[in-house]
């Protein structure tokens, strides 16, 4: 087995999802958590100056998708084909695309400004976006895509709280249970559940 | 020989890559040009509400770079081996990860701001962006990644002028050479020297 490190702040994030890929894969890792303060003197070392980082064998790899996509490649998580897995991409690329229009929002430095995106963005963007994701996982059996567990449940289960916080809606899956649906298709997975025990993840 | 059709803006931006990818593997395709003032009504036909749309024999796909990896691997432009891969959608995401920067402050509706958030990123945020993807093609050959010619450099030559008119750098290249020397390995190929002749995208 390779040596495996994996660094990420200590929060869910855009880590988490590889975190729990590893432990369905049932690969041991080096759980790596660099607090923020940390931070400043690690980044120069990583690849892109950007975490998370994984390091197979003392090589650097970054970009959480990235990064997922392979491990969901290794632990049979990806399409049956090419087609299944552009599909799979399309659809992970469309649950960042909303991460991502939610980011601009949370990481806004100006609080004034950032009030006012989040009003507009709450009102004119995300509703749309979200009505489609539920679609989409509706007609994909409770899954992100492809009808059945793949990497990019794990993607989306691992980021679901982060997503929570940014778009400032706690009970999100009150109003979409679908949400629900794929978070508990990997997290009631037997080795997700033993991961949990042992977990240190602040919630977020 | 499916039946292909392609629907982007009459621009490069995030469809040339796809166009790109087509010639080079030899595809015939339809490529549709939607016009601003057709996306409206368009738009509700398309699976996410976004445009590039993908159809192949009547089934539709989504994401530029979903469907660039797709294509990438049907003409043998991937990498290698699992590990090659994901160097290639690393380094993919972080070219993307330049672009979304940029788009932020591209895509700002308020000038003033606009003005504002050009004149910090230019200051605090692209250039160490921009040195270490000029770092990157330097290590890899003059390529995105792996080394060699992959779907990679047909994203970031497709994206190029797009890139450039967002960073409001014009001559970019003259910072950077060995960008030039990824969007010319793309552009040298004779099927997309042919495919150039006849298209009919305005720069950018």
């Amino acid at each position: 087995m390779p040596n495996v490190r994996f660094y990420y702040f200590p929060v869910k994030g855009l880590g988490e999802s590889v975190r729990l890929l590893f432990s369905y894969g049932g690969q041991d890792f080096e759980d790596k958590r660099i607090a923020v303060e940390d931070w400043p003197a690690f980044k120069l070392s990583t690849p892109f100056g950007q975490m998370p980082v994984l390091e197979i064998d003392g090589k650097a790899y970054a970009q959480s998708f990235a990064i997922s996509r392979y491990l969901g490649r290794k632990y049979g998580l990806s399409g049956a084909d090419a087609e299944e897995d552009l599909e799979i991409d399309q659809n992970v690329d469309f649950v960042n695309d909303i991460r991502a229009k939610a980011a601009t929002v949370q990481y806004e430095a100006d609080a004034e400004l950032k009030a006012k995106k989040h009003a507009e963005f709450s009102k004119d963007v995300y509703p749309a976006l979200l009505e489609k994701l539920d679609e989409i996982i509706k007609e994909n059996n409770g899954h992100i895509a492809a009808g059945k567990l793949t990497w990019a449940d794990f993607v989306f289960a691992g980021m679901f709280d982060y997503l929570k916080v940014m778009l400032q809606v706690p009970d999100l899956e009150k109003k979409y249970p679908s949400y629900q649906q794929v978070v508990d298709a990997v997290y009631s997975q037997p080795k997700i559940q033993a991961y949990i025990k042992k977990s240190t993840s602040i919630i977020k």
